[in-house]
């Protein structure tokens, strides 16, 4: 599995890309955009391109049907973000295992330049006890097929 | 109703202190804490403070005992704070009015220099629907009694 | 100035309006948008505002030209947001004493329920001292023209 | 550089530890620490290390000696945090290459189960430019004695 190294993430290209806009209570005492903030980026991203799919995650919660807390993340800062600057948060693509996925993320100026890659790796489970699910549910699969690089089904 | 005007609230003294130190991540593009993070510094303090009492609100949500949203929040600047400064979050006391709780606030630094005051109204509500309760629930009442300056019946 | 009391401010109406949707870490351990939320919430539209003005705060931070800190702040909440809720800041009027500026926010959601109202005042300082300017900047003066429902110089 | 990865992070032990408790605000609307928080606890507990060997970061910020942003960090998540859970954030170790130092971190609840682990690899630069130092200054390298558990130099 090499699509979502450092290097393949920054060529990219995002099969997906949301707009956004480093806000004034991103920045940190150094100056720059907070590193975690990045994450929140990420996620951002992530929900408003379920969102657009027809699969609300605030829906899915509000319903109890599942959550998909994270099992493992990463990023790669490779210039810093200041207040005020444009970007796009870009969906590289996902890997299925199972039930989880696996979500390459790229942030790059409006000019193209990359500022930082990043990887997060969902666990979709059920949203009472937090159980892996046997499977993502179906409409969370539809939702993300556009981006689907690699699928498996759960390791053995 | 006088206790609670900024005024009174920069002459204390507060009955409840609560030290904390602003966090690198706290400070927005302009280099100064940003401005709603005082809430958020509040909302610690008047945290520790029931914890203290031997009354969570953790517990209290856990259980869904009760929860207090806020009806009416306000807060005067009067000196910026940066990274690593030091302060404490004075409660300076409660005004009861049947299940509103008025909370006054002053912030200071460790030489008393006062940079900022405020209040935050709380309602307490059943946790499951949000609807306001008739009364305080009794061990809230009790945990807040060092604090009270008034008190009275629900409004008529 | 009864423009902006809570009253006034639930009325509106908002001469400008900015789209939003609370985020999935907005939310806090109750359940619902956490409260200082709100905050950044009017933060954001008065930013965006000002952007869509040509007056851009975050290249007057970066030009060390100004900043425009808080001195007082304050909201009443009359119905809590939850995850996905999409809503609109409002901004229902500016009051200008001088270099104060004070800005009034109704938050609505798209059948028009107001879920929350607020004020804040901002002083505009220079970006090196804090420092208060005897009278607002020529290009924000511009750029609020479409806000100000009131005018004064500087308190003698 | 076998030390860090996230199995050699659970198994710990931590060099130094920073009490901390999950706050009201840092609950997503799953009903968990969202996850980014994590890196604010491993930033607070960084700091609080820093501090307490007289190496303070918002002084060094302040007299623009040096900053130290991030080039890479990841996390593994094991169990969920939730409103009012306690948990230190225990420093593993770092690995110093160059002006490169890899901090290794494990958040474990009072009865030691680990809840998460994680690094954080931190660039010196000077604190103008952003460009990087050749070598930690050297108060940094000395308060980061107690944790170092390999050094090389730049690498060539």
């Amino acid at each position: 599995m090499t699509h979502f190294d450092a290097k393949a993430l920054a060529r990219g290209p995002a099969r997906w890309s949301h707009p956004m806009q480093a806000r004034f209570q991103d920045i940190d005492a150094a100056g720059i955009v907070f590193y975690p903030r990045f994450f929140e980026y990420f996620h951002d991203a992530y929900v408003a391109f379920l969102d657009g799919r027809g699969c609300e995650l605030h829906r899915a919660i509000a319903e109890r049907r599942w959550a998909a807390p994270l099992k493992h993340v990463e990023a790669d800062y490779l210039r810093p973000l200041r207040f005020g600057d444009r970007f796009a948060v870009g969906l590289v693509g996902v890997v299925i295992t199972g039930s989880d996925v696996d979500v390459g993320y790229q942030v790059a100026r409006p000019d193209g330049e990359v500022v930082a890659v990043g990887r997060t790796v969902h666990v979709w489970v059920d949203a009472q006890r937090f159980r892996r699910l046997a499977a993502l549910p179906e409409d969370v699969r539809a939702a993300l097929d556009p981006l689907v690089v690699s699928e498996r089904g759960a390791p053995t």
